[in-house]
């Protein structure tokens, strides 16, 4: 089968591997149909993540067809259809009892694409295939579910849920990436006031409009003057970072009010200073995760009952044969417009 | 009247001023029977508080006798016995009636001996006392009540309910000064499986085991294993920041355990790193506050049946004419051994 390998800082190919096998009894293998790059895979390309070793194959979200099952697997049968979640659980560790997934200390946690090989390939072996995939209903098509693989799950538990958006709130998203985007869309649902998107990318701000922000700020002006004049002095009640450098956190920090909070959504690869100076007597809450996934069996309702629409995502189709094309399109996406690139099996 | 007088960084005295008056209607004015010395006051003499003007007198803990009451004082009379308390609410404000008093946009929170007159003196005024002091039961004595003035509901509050102490949590408190006892004292309400206290001094490690920790650290150590090897390599559920400064807070962020619990209380002048390289993806949650107080009355409750003993706080007992030398013994708590000094009107 053909998969997109990393092979070291900046290399790539798409080339020629072993179709997956079952080697675990709660293994599935599962024939890719949809799959999606994250901003992830760009990081690791940029050898930010150092647990990827090469000749790893990349790839963390995907909706695809059962086709093997190991001898435990009690819920998936060949020719189901799953979305392939960007989280993978034991389902038996303390943090998995707990409902925190991403922390999975039995094996699981972000595995694909990660510490085993991943889903931007043919077909995809799956670990703890019984707690780590959704069955799909039959009225959500692969391109929407896709959405729910990382980035809705992601910015809802960890922006939204963490950063305790609540009617009235006046909430500022700090990036308006498909992460940034997907907060917005998320914060909605809990009937804040006001939802104000900040970035450097003039077409980012427009589709943070489209998605649901009231007022978008450009990053290079005078953000916590303006979040201030809104809010008569006091600041956000939530400020999410959905960037990952040093200086958007410390922005969110600035711009929240007393007792507000603070929902680290980025990436980051350096510290932030944190201004403990101003802080310590402001009942600050500020939050880090990674996604557990808890919420996608909601999403995944919710996506079914047309309360999301979450194809408004996707920007640019491929077929599967078209891996390094879409790479360049989503690197570029500067350029590009790309927000999420979809490749299809069958497009 | 006699009272404490700041008066620019590294001076202070004790000298004659104006005895206080009723300002404002809801200000009552209180004889001062019991007064301690805060940390934060040494904080201020050395010049870190630059919103503490010269000519201020300084202390914002005491219990005293109510003396003479503004016109819109409904619930206190002269004669009444109270605790006057670190905090005052204006009681109308966003804040205050969201029961956040110590972020009071109204003219309170932290007012008394920082921006306004404190009660280190022989009389002091009190605004909003209807919401701002608390009547004493008649079996709480003025030294248990005193330690409710600040560091009880302080290390409760921003330590041990911020940090969400919950039965069979590991708990690591740095820094076993009064905060940290109080915060050890508090935390233990709440069952933990093991309190663990860090610090550097001998004396505090020794006051830490008498206020509950199960095991006791140098901070010059592998604190950081330590707690690992206690925890299966996990790290700790709840780690208190009780000194404030980068060090020991940057400490607490590597003890922690994901999905743990970081709760700063210490009072800081610089910025801390925050290593958000390692902490975007661990499911941390950090925060900041300054007391409230919204648990002082169920804290005088616990005092009145007895269930808590705050006199074990108190090491050094003065007459309030030993303003001075009480200053001496608690700068110098090294040596002295001092954790809490209290002076009275009547010894």
């Amino acid at each position: 089968m053909k998969a997109l390998v990393y092979h070291g800082p900046g290399q790539r190919s798409w080339e020629d591997k072993p179709e997956p096998t079952v080697q675990d009894p709660g293994d599935a293998v599962v024939r890719v149909d949809a799959v999606t790059i994250c901003g992830t895979d760009l990081h690791i390309l940029r050898g930010d993540v150092p647990a990827v070793e090469p000749g790893r194959i990349l790839g963390h979200e995907a909706v695809g067809t059962v086709q093997e099952t190991g001898p435990s697997v009690t819920t998936l049968r060949p020719g189901d259809r799953v979305l392939v979640s960007c989280i993978s659980a034991c389902g038996r560790c303390r943090y998995c009892r707990e409902g925190s997934y991403g922390q999975c200390i039995g094996g699981g946690g972000w595995i694909l694409g990660h510490r085993v090989d991943g889903v931007q390939a043919e077909y995809a072996r799956v670990p703890f295939a019984d707690t780590s995939t959704y069955p799909l209903p039959d009225n959500v098509t692969d391109e929407a579910a896709l959405m729910l693989a990382d980035i809705l799950p992601t910015s809802y538990e960890v922006g939204v849920l963490n950063g305790r958006v609540t009617p009235g709130d006046t909430v500022v998203v700090v990036g308006a990436g498909p992460i940034g985007l997907a907060a917005i869309m998320t914060a909605k649902l809990y009937s804040p006031s006001r939802v104000v998107a900040v970035d450097l990318a003039p077409a980012r701000l427009e589709a943070a409009k489209r998605f649901g922000a009231d007022l978008t700020l450009d990053g290079r002006g005078d953000v916590v003057g303006a979040i201030q004049d809104l809010t008569e002095g006091l600041g956000a009640d939530v400020a999410m970072e959905a960037v990952g450098v040093p200086e958007t956190f410390e922005l969110c920090t600035r711009l929240v009010r007393p007792g507000g909070r603070v929902a680290n959504i980025g990436v980051h690869g350096k510290p932030a200073p944190l201004h403990l100076e101003d802080l310590w007597i402001r009942d600050v809450t500020i939050t880090t995760g990674l996604v557990d996934t808890y919420s996608t069996p909601t999403l995944l309702r919710m996506l079914a009952a047309g309360q999301l629409d979450t194809t408004r995502f996707v920007t640019h189709r491929f077929g599967l044969g078209e891996m390094q094309e879409a790479y360049e399109v989503f690197t570029r996406s500067g350029e590009s417009g790309a927000l999420k690139v979809v490749l299809f099996r069958v497009l």
